[in-house]
């Protein structure tokens, strides 16, 4: 056999999920470099073989060893049967189905997407497609209360973001407070309830959403219930929230329990396994919503918490709360938890570190960018991809702008380390998910990572960075006029290595948008017939300019620039 | 880059799951045909890089386009983190981890298998992998009642099964019984509950299980709520239990509810989103395990049903019960369904494709029915492989004997028949899995696919095969007797294409078997001891020959012979 490529696929989430009633997507990983063309053919899985309807499948573009095929096949019986035909240029062929990879379509075998029930369908808030969110740590934010953070709603507002997340509120002997003392309370030196609503309630007022931070894979040792079993050991009837390993606890020298990382003693390990720490933790997540109306939750430690206990966290509180976003930590590829059964999205740190080597430390050219930007996306389904938050610095990481300081190509790297981190923001508001901000980077905030990263907001204006600030605002404001930023569908444009430049675009049907960006110290002219010459005018969102079609169309984009096509 | 292999994990069951307390087998897919040598590097997750420690990985073998490697990484913290190193024989090497894979160590990132709860090793029941069953078609076994077959219970307990498994015996207008009508009631026609009661009973003296098949797809339309709703309309409280697209409900010409398959009408599905109805099946469930005392349940179309009843169905029904047997009715890969989370095993249909196309119809040679082996290994956990239903025939499926005599190579088929199931059934005594024997297969019944395969039951003894039915005692008991058989680990040995022979290796660690196929018409000669020389004698179990090691030790297999090498 000559054609021995490597396909992949399996008739599960992220391979096939549906994306509406009868509409299933399939993505198929070809090997790379050699130019196969796709095509699934399918049927209802009742119809007699020899039914099956052929259709071509859409090339997204290469993550590196593979390249990333998808289409998406509708029944109106909700049972799919389905193979795959491969074919080369030169006339070679596989057929593709469950029993494997053979030039036999009887011996491929046949997929099999059994029955797409209603509830399988991945649903997230409707809210998220458009939002886009804002970090604060609230200690450091603005007075170190809610009432500084709500006085600052007027900020928020004009920069544009229309979510807020902080970071833990609930009482807590830290800075920090993710070693919670007391669930059911906001921790005095931020405030209390009553300060909570209303700052949740002047958000609302400006479109702004609210979602606070829980830390349900371990408390604080101040936390009733394991101060209980320090005092009461064995007798105690909170010991199964925990992992005691012997009595009595001993918080000294050798832990005997377990703990978040490697032996936290002030954040004993919970076991949600427990169903009364499980009912507890629910019946807190629950209160928070209700009584102060917050809209979402973002879950600390998410990937060491049993995943048996987000299902059911997550089906208790979406069937009272349908439009709570809940987004979990989970700081690497976090497909296990965003298959429609836990989380709606992640905190996307895979995305930033693809951030931080291209513009940031120029460590990677814009080939292996692109392949990042593919791969992470085909990690996961559409929806979840859409409810990520797209970060590029948080308060566990150093800030991006002291990254591109200290990273980029050159003698100048100091120089230009705010012309890529712009181009690096342009790039978070040109892209799918929710973009993210963290606190400060908006007016040129820098430090390395925690605690240098968590320092007090600058409010004096003439300490600001406004060509930033000023940017954040435009591209916030651009990334709400058009859906197509928010909504559309991304797609590999081109990449030229040499030059280190790349271009992709968003598509929603309606709206087109090219977007480009030259992360080179030199000037880029590219020839833009090559790519579309349907529309009579382009024009560059970003400096207003307008470019007629002719012949010879060329734009340039300047160094470290660029450009918003519309 | 000359290295362009296509290599394929994710931290995701069946590529990486738990087999014990912080046991976690990794699996890995490379592209075949590269002689690619493969290394796991493992730490704990918050471990600094650099402490990780290499492991070499064991290549299983090809399932086609890709070759199989596993690794098994304990872990005391139950945190892992690891990246995989695969090296060409000519330097040429790649590491592959959650970020893709590349020649970079640092680009390629590091799968993190976060956390291994306890709960998240799957656990079948522990009987099941000693069992060999037995299906039976009530109205056909043995007078169509209970009692005709409780009669029969000496003689599966001499032909040496471990289990029975019977297609439906509630209340049905059918002979299948698969529209039930009554879920509390056994068909008059078969007998009543005490019936059922004494079956299990005398069952369970002789050490044989029983599991018995429910339907929750769909119910018969003679099911009282089906009735209700007939009759009642709109107004029916149990209109939310199927799925009625307008009203009156019609049952003629055009059909306005949905059934099973296309348009049966006396099938309607059921609505098991709808809370009461699940209820009402889960008490079900439970009803039978409680009052008649079986030990598994075979749940017809799986598949169709939502993921999510069977989610809450396991958890029910374990939680009370965690060694009862559960099984699912899916004909095609049935990975989703087999993560732990739903069923213990699944009927293997996939494997009967591949034992019907080597043996029935030697379509395909050796190579090919290994690679197939493989693939569907890797389709599943270890525990879930351990659980599946192994079968060549059901009440569904023309059965192998005629499969055998309608296929095959040569003019003399007919007469080659016998020897080639003979074959198979080697095959499925001494594989992975619990062996399935349709009712009849044993004695040499024939038959084409529904309704010729459902006749009854040949009990005239000069009717029956004498030659397969002791064929069938014979390698029931050696799987009895050899732990190796049932529980030991299956690798291939080597593959003769031209000749049409196989050789296999099951290893225990303390116990080890080969066991060789001559699917062809033409005795083989195999030179042992380019394959092992470490112990002095070996037995042909099945014949009781023995070969003493010397410098040639040669072996002869039979035209469509075997040997069991021990």
């Amino acid at each position: 056999m000559s054609q021995r490529w490597f396909l992949y696929h399996t008739s599960e989430d992220p391979f096939a999920f549906p994306v509406g009633p009868g509409a299933l997507k399939l993505r198929l990983f070809v090997q790379s470099g050699q130019h196969l063309s796709c095509t699934v053919v399918h049927s209802d899985r009742y119809d007699s073989p020899g039914s099956e309807v052929p259709m071509p499948m859409e090339r997204i573009g290469s993550a590196g060893a593979y390249d990333i095929h998808e289409a998406i096949i509708m029944t109106d019986t909700q049972r799919s049967r389905y193979l795959f035909h491969v074919g080369s240029p030169t006339g070679d062929y596989l057929w593709y189905g469950e029993r494997g990879m053979s030039e036999n379509r009887e011996h491929a075998g046949t997929f099999q997407y059994a029955y797409i029930h209603r509830s399988l369908a991945m649903e997230v808030p409707t809210w998220s497609a458009d939002a886009v969110a804002y970090q604060i740590y609230p200690s450091s934010f603005n007075q170190g209360t809610l009432q500084g953070i709500s006085d600052k709603m007027p900020y928020l507002q004009e920069l544009g973001v229309t979510a807020i997340y902080m970071t833990p509120v609930f009482e807590s002997p830290s800075e920090h407070k993710y070693n919670t003392s007391d669930y059911y309370k906001v921790d005095p030196a931020f405030g209390d309830m009553s300060g909570l609503k209303e700052l949740v309630r002047d958000a609302h007022q400006r479109g702004i959403k609210v979602i606070l931070d829980a830390v349900f894979n371990h408390s604080g040792d101040t936390f009733f219930a394991f101060k209980d079993v320090l005092e009461q050991g064995e007798a105690s009837p909170y010991k199964d929230w925990f992992f005691i390993h012997s009595y009595p606890v001993a918080q000294t020298s050798l832990l005997n329990y377990e703990t978040f990382a490697k032996a936290e003693a002030t954040m004993p390990k919970l076991n949600m396994d427990n169903p009364d720490a499980a009912d507890y933790m629910i019946a807190v997540a629950k209160h928070w919503v209700r009584e102060a109306g917050i809209d979402g939750w973002r879950l600390d430690v998410a990937n060491e918490v049993n995943p048996s206990f987000w299902s059911r966290f997550r089906r208790e509180l979406k069937s009272e709360y349908p439009e709570l976003l809940l987004i979990g930590e989970i700081m690497h590829a976090s497909g296990p938890w965003l298959r429609g059964d836990q989380f709606d999205g992640g905190m996307n740190y895979l995305l930033r570190e693809a951030m931080l080597e291209f513009y940031a430390q120029q460590s990677t050219g814009p080939v292996r960018f692109m392949e990042q930007l593919l791969h992470l996306e085909a990690l996961y389904n559409d929806q979840a991809n859409q409810a990520m938050f797209q970060l590029i610095g948080s308060h566990d990481t150093l800030r991006f702008l002291t990254a591109c300081k200290q990273g980029g190509r050159g003698w100048d790297r100091e120089r230009t380390a705010e012309q890529r981190m712009k181009l690096a923001v342009f790039f978070q508001m040109t892209y799918i998910g929710i973009p993210m901000i963290y606190y400060g980077d908006e007016v040129g905030m820098e430090g390395a990572t925690d605690p240098h990263c968590r320092k007090p907001m600058i409010w004096l204006e003439q300490e600001q960075n406004t060509v930033l600030h000023k940017w954040y605002k435009q591209l916030i404001s651009l990334r709400m006029e058009h859906d197509v930023l928010r909504k559309g569908s991304f797609r590999p444009w081109f990449t030229d290595e040499a030059r280190n430049v790349l271009g992709y675009v968003r598509n929603s049907g309606q709206e087109r948008m090219g977007l480009i960006i030259n992360n080179s110290p030199n000037s880029y002219q590219l020839e833009l017939c090559r790519y579309r010459s349907d529309k009579n005018v382009l024009t560059d969102l970003l400096s207003g300019m307008t470019i007629r079609n002719s012949d010879r169309l060329i734009v340039e984009v300047e160094p470290f620039g660029c450009l918003m096509l519309h």
